[in-house]
């Protein structure tokens, strides 16, 4: 069915309830509601008053179907349903970002940009108005009670699903590097297992002691009293970029994109404070630090992980036991109420919903430390792979991607603006990104934003740009980038010298063709 | 002139002043003695007594233009010449390297190669003898008393020399993965100047104090007071590898084959130690510690370089003040008395015949710190360079190259035998080198020789092998290879994108072209 295109004119202001606000930065820690989940109660948030005329009244299914220009666009806030077709190209933040939202409510986006927090952008929307959610329309609940994903929590609509159960996602690429900060709704998730409900009075960590010392049983409330450290840190899965290897041969793994990476503000203790307080010390023994998450399978097997015992006790290294993200606490799928972040190290490691940490002489005997997560020459296949004969892998390697424009996107003539990120594993700064138009012939150095990093201590991304002339005549573009870390590691030109059964650590340069409009 | 193929029998083996010797491991210290300086005294080297009829008498000169098949090939032992021409394919180190001596003395290389201190290795070379040297005959001195360099020491003559003055020279690839310790006549070597004469009665090292603190004047006995630490450490040049950038585009710089790495046994003065010992401490600023050698220029400045304070201050990156190379006194040309050896860092840094040391708030305002030894894109051209821009070189990214077989090279059918080395800097462990023999299509996983690694502490290189089969009916063989560290960085495919101005950081993959004899 193809929905009017009727606009219905505001009315008038009406009440604003929200202050003007002129903070065009964005809040990296939004609490949203769905408004799917949330039912449809006044007052309505453009502030208008009903008209006398009673509204047209469409399900949430109908809303769903119109999230193309060829079926129209249409989004809701609150219980309002709007026909934005005709506003997409005006759209401020572009319109690309404003589709993520077709077919859907409007509050997630919102809540993640505060800039549309202001009555001239309620003004703005009030004119495309075009009817109300039918108001017994709630949200279907296709979770069954035998589902041990039942209580996995509500997530952001903006992230890219790969897996349902258990729960991975990532923010698509146009939103990925729209703030340095990642904001919380659209982390990306790596979930192994269902989402543990845990209580926060209730949680404890068992942090076994030495032999013939003491453990510890640790509360929130002991956790907080330990020195608080803040520090920003990226988190990327062994996985991102996996689809690009998969272009090359068939692997196993979640098809993730570019956007299995993110980057957060966490706070916590440091893991060498609590090691230290049950009696720790770092011996010569090549010793380890092993972590049980309080997730597990239908047999009661915990997610686990470990790192070096020398990165724990090292200050330096800055690894935490996280119970805060960007000023919050932890969000469910992230961990919620403890979770271990390792600074410079592939995202396995850094266990969520943490119950246990213990000092072995050996690397943890979980299957994710053991086999899987680590890399393999090209020539390895599924029969002759032997997991015993490569490291497990913890620091990552040298990696960038473009998130702007997008592949099979059309550019204007004139000048091009690139975007995207880079980053490097064991606090290894990016010093340059070098971004080529024709496939990786001639190149162009990006101008570097985001935090200062600091030597050694480099946990967190660089998001870059360039803006470059696209050369006279050109019909099509070949964008490549590729980062220079500080120590001179670059990234490969080519996955298929790396592609690897499992499909992780592709960090081969990131390519995108783009056509340039006439 | 071509010389008589003419063979003098052996008429006994005579007195044999050396014991059986059944070592067949090298000896990474030898200490020879040109034979050319050296003079003609008795007693021969092969231990035969003269016969009665006169023997043939050659110049250095003459034996020094047989040194081809096409010529004959002439080697001398003390004042005795021989044609080894027939012997070179029975040679059982392979031909390739009794040709490094061809037209010249065997004693350096006998030196390295303990295996030839036997009386049957005299008995069969006495078979070859055809003469003798012109007692008269001493080595020409081509140095003139106003020549800066006049004394610097006397080399290998198995290096092969890319600069005289200052002196730049390397081992071939084939002496160079032939032991897993370089022995130090034939370590690389990168002088910038002159090679200092410096005394052990009177070096003094000065170590300046923190504010308001005391420096130290150091003797080199003050030195050894300090507690001893011993490493295996890879020490290469940031220009190794330059030649294939070369042939991409021109570069300024040496024109380094491979072989500008190699890899002792050093100990001396940890570096945290004599700081602490002047009152430094690792306080949070980023400060540096800036290493003034005793080489100095004609306007009398010296070679000069720095690294971080924090490096320097931490006890697990084992920065030494070295006094000893493979269990003896520094070679002049290694920095006697002391150098510095920082550990997974570039051999810039490690600054050789040390005269002071101290703490500064930026790094080293020398040449070397901030006008060379950076990395910059492709891009960055003569006209456009800013050094300010890049970092200096510390770390230095995985590297790999292959030592054998060499480009051009036949090697028969059936199988092949590829060996080479692989290292990455900051103490990341090689975890794997891939080979492969179609030009990077399809791989083996090449097998790991060398000392265990410990985790963060990689400081040397591995050397590798690998035995493969030559696909039947293939004519020649485009050998890759390419190693993996223990954060999974990997070198890229090919030299061109990595090209800078100076030509530094060229780790590409290896490659290396051969014949498959019919």
């Amino acid at each position: 069915m193809l929905a009017p295109p009727l606009r219905q004119q505001s009315l008038g202001a009406g009440r604003v309830s929200q202050p003007p606000c002129g903070r065009l930065t964005p809040n990296p820690n939004p609490v949203y509601h769905n408004a799917a989940a949330q039912g449809c109660d006044p007052p309505s948030p453009t502030g208008l008053q009903a008209t006398q005329e009673s509204p047209h009244v469409y399900t949430r299914e109908e809303v769903r179907s119109h999230s193309s220009p060829e079926t129209r666009i249409w989004v809701t806030l609150g219980c309002e349903v709007f026909d934005v077709t005709e506003f997409v190209d005006l759209h401020p933040g572009g319109p690309s970002k404003l589709m993520l939202a077709a077919g859907g409510p409007l509050e997630p986006f919102w809540a993640l940009y505060a800039v549309h927090n202001q009555p001239h952008v309620r003004e703005m929307l009030a004119q495309y108005k075009i009817g109300e959610l039918s108001p017994e329309d709630k949200v279907p609940s296709t979770l069954k009670t035998s589902d041990p994903y039942i209580d996995d929590p509500i997530r952001h609509p903006a992230l890219k699903v790969n897996s349902q159960r258990p729960f991975n996602a990532e923010p698509p690429p146009e939103l990925l590097t729209e703030n340095y900060i990642t904001p919380n709704p659209i982390f990306f998730t790596r979930n192994h297992l269902p989402v543990p409900n845990l209580d926060r009075e209730t949680y404890r960590l068992h942090v076994v002691g030495p032999p013939g010392g003491q453990s510890l049983c640790l509360s929130l409330d002991d956790l907080y009293k330990f020195p608080r450290h803040e520090i920003t840190v990226t988190l990327q899965c062994a996985g991102n970029r996996r689809s690009e290897m998969t272009q090359f041969k068939e692997v196993r793994g979640l098809e993730w994109n570019i956007g299995a990476i993110s980057t957060a503000r966490w706070a916590g203790a440091r893991l060498c404070d609590v090691l230290a307080k049950a009696g720790h010390q770092l011996c010569e023994t090549e010793a380890h630090v092993c972590f049980e998450g309080l997730d597990s399978d239908p047999t009661g097997t915990a997610y686990g992980a470990s790192i070096p015992l020398a990165r724990a006790m090292d200050p330096e290294a800055e690894v935490l036991l996280a119970y805060e993200m960007n000023g919050q606490p932890l969000p469910r799928d992230h961990g919620f109420p403890v979770r271990v972040v390792v600074p410079g190290v592939v995202g396995a490691r850094h266990v969520k919903w943490l119950g246990k940490v213990s000092v072995e002489p050996e690397e943890s005997y979980s299957h994710w430390q053991r086999r899987d997560y680590k890399g393999f020459s090209p020539s390895v296949d599924w029969d002759t792979v032997d997991f015993d004969s490569a490291p497990s892998i913890q620091e990552l390697p040298v990696q960038s991607a473009i998130t702007e424009p997008k592949d099979g996107e059309t550019v204007q003539s004139g000048e091009v603006t690139i975007k995207g990120y880079a980053w490097s594993g064991g606090g290894r700064a990016v010093v340059r990104v070098d971004v080529s138009l024709d496939g990786g012939l001639t190149w162009h150095v990006a101008e570097l934003d985001g935090e200062e990093q600091r030597p050694r201590k480099a946990w967190a991304w660089r998001l870059w740009q360039l803006q470059a002339p696209v050369p006279a005549g050109r019909k099509e573009l070949n964008i490549v980038c590729k980062a220079v870390d500080d120590s001179y590691n670059v990234q490969p030109d080519t996955v298929a010298p790396i592609w690897n059964l499992r499909g992780v650590l592709s960090n081969a340069w990131h390519r995108v063709h783009v056509h340039v409009a006439p």
